[in-house]
C-alpha cells in the first residue's frame, strides 16, 4: 500500500515536473522566435543598407598614368552577400509564419510540432551556410590572397566591411535561436517521451 | 466490453507500430552515421590530395616583359577550404565516436541520446557553415568579380577547381546524413510521446 502510494506520489510529482518544463518551453518558444525574427529581420537591413563611396587611384588605361575616380561598395555586387540577405528573410519571414503557427495550435497535439521542428532546422543549415560564405568573401575582403592575386578591399572600404560583419554577427544570433529552438523541441519531446 | 476490447486492440497496434518505428530507426542510424563517416572522411581526402601546377605568364617585375613561370594550386593556400578539411575531420572523427557510442549503449535508454542529438546539430551547422565558405570561394575562382578586381583563376586550375566542387559535394551528403539523424530521433521521439 505504502509503495502503490509512494509511486503514485512519484508518478505526479513527475507529472508536475513535465508539466514545468513544458511550461518553461511554452514560454521560452515565442521568445526564441520572436529573437530569431529581429535578429535575421536586422541582419538583412543592415546589408541592404550598406553602401560606401571611396575615392580610389586607378589606372584605366595601361598607358596612362593612374587616375582618381569615384569606387563604390555595394551590398549586391557580391553573391556571398546577396545569399546572405535572402536567407536572413527568408528565415525572418518563417519565424513570422512559425510564430503564427504557435499562437493559432496553442494546447493542440498535431504533426504540425514534427514539420516545425524540420523547418527550423532547414533554418540552421540555410543561415549557417549563408554565415559561412559570407565569412569566406568578407576575410577575403580584410586579407586578401597572395597566391591568387585577390587584393584586399577592407582598406579602402572600412565602414562597408565593418556593416557585413554586423549583419554576419546578427544572422549567426538569430541562428543560433533557431538552433536552440530545437533543442527545447527535443528536449520537450523526450520529458514526454515513454 | 466491446469499446474497452478494441480500445486494447488499437493501444497494442500502436505498441506494435511503435516497435516497428523503432527497429525501422534503429537500422537506419548505424546506416546514416557509416555514411556520415565514410562521406566527409571522403571529402576530407578529396580535397587534401588537390594539387595543379600549371604554367602562367606573369609580369614579375612591371619594367620587363611577362615571362612564363609554374604556378601551383594547393588546399591549404586558401582559408575556406581549410576550415572544410578541419570541419570535415572533425565530422568524421564524431561519427566514428557515436557509432561507438550507439553500439556501447544499445537497448539502455539515457541521457546520452539528447546530447548525440545536440552533437549532430553542432555537425550540421559546422558543415554547412563549411561548405557555405568553400562555395563562396569556388564560386569566386569560377566566375571572379569586376566590382573588387578579382580575376577568376579556374579557367587556369580546373582540375584543381573540380576537386573542390567534389569535396564541397561530398560535405553536402555527409551533412544530409547528419540532418536526417535529426529527423530520424525527432520522429522517434514524438512516436514514444505520451
Amino acid at each position: 500500500m505504502e509503495n502503490k502510494f509512494s509511486g503514485s506520489n512519484s508518478g505526479m510529482e513527475q507529472q508536475k515536473e513535465v508539466k514545468i518544463a513544458n511550461q518553461r518551453g511554452g514560454t521560452c518558444e515565442p521568445i526564441l522566435r520572436i529573437l530569431a525574427l529581429v535578429l535575421t529581420l536586422t541582419a538583412s537591413i543592415v546589408l541592404r543598407v550598406s553602401k560606401q563611396t571611396e575615392i580610389v587611384t586607378m589606372k584605366v588605361i595601361p598607358t596612362l598614368p593612374p587616375i582618381d575616380i569615384p569606387a563604390t561598395a555595394k551590398w549586391h555586387y557580391l553573391s556571398a552577400f546577396v545569399y546572405l540577405v535572402v536567407a536572413d528573410v527568408i528565415a525572418c519571414a518563417y519565424a513570422a509564419f512559425s510564430l503564427v503557427l504557435l499562437f493559432a495550435n496553442r494546447g493542440k497535439k498535431n504533426r504540425l510540432g514534427l514539420v516545425v521542428i524540420v523547418l527550423d532546422l532547414t533554418m540552421v543549415a540555410l543561415l549557417f551556410s549563408a554565415i559561412g560564405s559570407t565569412g569566406a568573401i568578407g576575410l577575403m575582403g580584410y586579407q586578401g590572397n597572395t597566391h591568387v592575386q585577390w587584393n584586399k578591399v577592407c582598406n579602402v572600404f572600412g565602414k562597408f566591411c565593418h556593416q557585413v560583419v554586423a549583419s554576419a554577427a546578427l544572422s549567426l544570433l538569430g541562428s543560433l535561436a533557431f538552433f536552440f529552438l530545437i533543442v527545447l523541441a527535443v528536449l520537450g519531446l523526450s520529458r514526454t517521451s515513454k
